[in-house]
């Protein structure tokens, strides 16, 4: 998917939510888990319930991974039914170096179909540069994460006086362009953003942690919106598991809307 | 494996050679294609002719992902070959927010029964300690990578005037213990192993980027190696694709063995 493919879908949805496919067996309603694949079926209602609430979906590989062949299948199925205007992201935090990142670009790119893949800046330029190479694909780079980890390493100070996430932007920002490049920025720095958007003030940013990490919609939003939206926020937890029931892919409705008529307000 | 197990497999095999497993059908001898699956019979022809050569197996799992459910079920059957007395790494450079490392550590520690796994520092301790919850099993962290663009960020002088790597080496050191924690040091940076072995003196290095890379055996030796041998170097494209033809599994073990016999003169 294209940049002004997602601002399209952006303006007509009037919502720039992506919801986090992280499926977990200890958490889906237990009447799934007679399903033939609990992790597809659960996904499967999801999507049915909230597709015309969210521009993109964003499966984290961890969860299927750790059932084995089980998930992956789940996962690659779970692609197959995302409507295909809605952008997907693997969240995956891979890179390598060169070779091995062109294997993981396939794997992501074309075995599963992703739009994107999130990545860890830290082995540099040609960890990431494959994956820009596929047309109309994504590389989302970690910057500024919502976890208290965030604090160990990506506030250092260099010789600049710039904290090594404001570096990963300047830097990052030269591999690619506005057009397959975004940041994750974690909705738990809200106000980092005013600096982060002199940086770069026409990216996408992927925002992780709002909702059960603690991360303020409002406030992201005051400060990270661009012209052409720029953002796009993710919610999991409070979406996917608002219920455990018979109920919960109308519950995840419910909370999805919910965040959806905020961000209206904002369009 | 724990550590004293580790030590005593190097003593006894004269060898701190890990080789790494990475399989790329269009590198492997055209005669496997017909195999019903290549990637496994690859690696079970490589294991069986180097295993008394080599302390530990590596595959790193991008190549295993390019190949979807096929290449996971070709990694899941080569882990159930490697013989129990020898170190496994899954060269999977993860690392996310706390639960979503969890379930990465049970894909490969549980699932697979890998004894280690690779990971990206970038997000901080709660990132990387999963991992370590788990009895006599390993996280080895990215510290100096080997490919060039670990000069993008991996040198950056903060305001302690160390480059980011060191502060990576000091900070990760007390969140595990020499028991639990190893770090990845590109063989293409062998000068900076007398500083490094000054931070961590007793850890053991994973070291890549001997061989094919173009790192020193010799310099890497001459200043990594500590009392109880304390470096697992890495060769890979240098054993396992030593030749394309029918002779592959001979001319690895060939390969092997001279890197082995280099080794035994250190030991």
């Amino acid at each position: 998917m294209n940049r002004q493919q997602l601002i399209h879908q952006i303006r007509e949805k009037k919502s720039f939510l992506c919801i986090g496919l992280d499926v977990d067996l200890n958490k889906i309603p237990s009447h799934l888990l007679n399903e033939k694949n609990p992790i597809f079926e659960f996904n499967k209602q999801i999507i049915e319930a909230t597709h015309d609430l969210c521009v993109a979906y964003k499966p984290n590989i961890a969860f299927y991974e750790q059932y084995g062949t089980v998930g992956m299948q789940a996962l690659e199925h779970t692609l197959q039914i995302i409507p295909t205007n809605i952008f997907t992201i693997a969240d995956a935090k891979r890179a390598d170096i060169g070779n091995t990142s062109t294997a993981y670009a396939k794997a992501f790119f074309e075995n599963y179909n992703f739009d994107s893949i999130t990545l860890h800046p830290y082995m540099g330029e040609d960890s990431v540069k494959p994956f820009l190479d596929f047309k109309n694909k994504w590389a989302i780079i970690l910057a500024l994460t919502s976890n208290k980890g965030s604090n160990d390493f990506q506030f250092i100070l260099g010789q600049n006086n710039k904290p090594l996430y404001e570096t990963v932007l300047t830097t990052a920002m030269k591999w690619g362009n506005i057009e397959n490049t975004m940041f994750v920025i974690g909705a738990t720095h809200e106000e980092m953003f005013i600096e982060i958007r002199k940086i770069c003030p026409d990216h996408f940013l992927l925002v992780p942690g709002v909702g059960a990490q603690g991360g303020d919609l409002a406030k992201v939003c005051k400060y990270g919106l661009n012209k052409d939206i720029g953002l796009l926020i993710n919610s999991t937890r409070q979406i996917i598991y608002a219920s455990n029931g018979k109920d919960f892919a109308q519950k995840a409705r419910e909370a999805a809307l919910e965040v959806q008529k905020q961000m209206a307000l904002y369009l």
